[in-house]
């Protein structure tokens, strides 16, 4: 399946005091690359979408390699692997160039919105997955 | 009325590259005070009350004198100035043993959760505020 | 001074419980845009500059009048209305399409990175802020 | 090796608008959680130490099981399951009451702060780290 590409300037906010981007905002970055890469598919609300259902991340395995800097031009990637009946895998990194930063494996699930019980993803979101 | 004084530690999160605790995060520091204020009071849900109102903040000015920096112990304190119907006013700074590194002022309002209307704070909590 | 606008798109990572985005992060958007104005008029490391001077928001004034939501597609705006020698002035707002969400005033210092002093700025990043 | 536990109090920063604590900011409690437990050993600068080097996270693989909300009283733990000469391995968890929220295991590297070179953590901190 195809891999989505979103460009991430790194601003201020993202860095802390060792000079470098502060590793917890890696996951952001990803998250906006998961989420552009759903709206790109056509679905303006990708994470909490219709009323009854909404997408939690399940878990996160991510290795860091290079720091980030302040001001960097960086490319978050996202790419299913895995898209099954009530949730999805995704491998994604951030890069800089030609040079990986940190890569992560990525896995969400559906839940209903109230009691965060696993729910079947719907059929045309599923299939834009899968795309 | 009375100061409430909140101590707050600065862990890598609060900071930014340029080595000090980054600006906006001050903000959340004094948050924290008034919400812990509001808590030591008897309100145990400080933001959302209810289940149909909630306080959302309406203005803030804020002043920067020193920065504060990685591990540094502060405290953040809040006082209510003014509490009117919809509305109350607080002042809020952050400080580091006897030296005051930011002030600022806070008006928060009580609206309806759905419309996000101006609404009038409950007696109880409004003499909460008061006392 | 010409006015800078930076489009500015809600992640679930700006947004809070009370189902909006969180205040505190008009204040990161209004920094992007400050930072990407600065680009703009070509200083490429607009935060930390050279090896010497730093940047740092001396004061905020900000009123929050409507509140974003997920997925909303904002812009933010600068624009210089006081370039002084040590440090400038700057009028912001958070916008989705013609309406006014919030509007701040922000009054950023130049300072030496490590005494933290206050410092004339740079006479071609003075000229680029009054451009 | 002994487990240390750092309450965390959920405010509205940490929230997100499904209702419930943003994943992302799990890793921020464990590492106040980490750092005070490094502190509680009688390292006061547990992040930046010395001149020369740092702690960087090198990898984390992070499982959520059930979300936190706003106002709850959670526990970070930390546990040093593995000390080895340039880094060392954390099982660490957020509880509520006796309720697993998630639990990761989280490898901290020792690094050189200009080259971010792997390092030998000193003696003392690595002494404090098996203890």
């Amino acid at each position: 399946m195809a891999e989505y590409r979103l460009p991430v300037r790194v601003y201020i906010e993202d860095t802390d005091a060792g000079g470098i981007v502060y590793y917890v905002n890696y996951l952001k970055f990803m998250e906006r690359a998961r989420t552009e890469w759903f709206r790109d598919r056509g679905h303006e609300k990708p994470a909490l979408f219709g009323d009854d259902l909404m997408f939690v991340v399940h878990s996160v395995s991510i290795d860091y390699r290079r720091p980030a800097r302040l001001d960097d031009c960086l490319v978050a990637t996202a790419r299913v692997t895995r898209a099954a009946r009530t949730y999805f895998v995704m491998e994604q990194t951030v890069v800089r160039d030609d040079e990986l930063l940190c890569s992560a494996e990525v896995k969400v699930a559906c839940v209903t919105r109230g009691q965060m019980k696993p729910a079947a993803i719907p059929a045309a979101v599923l299939e834009a997955a899968r795309s």
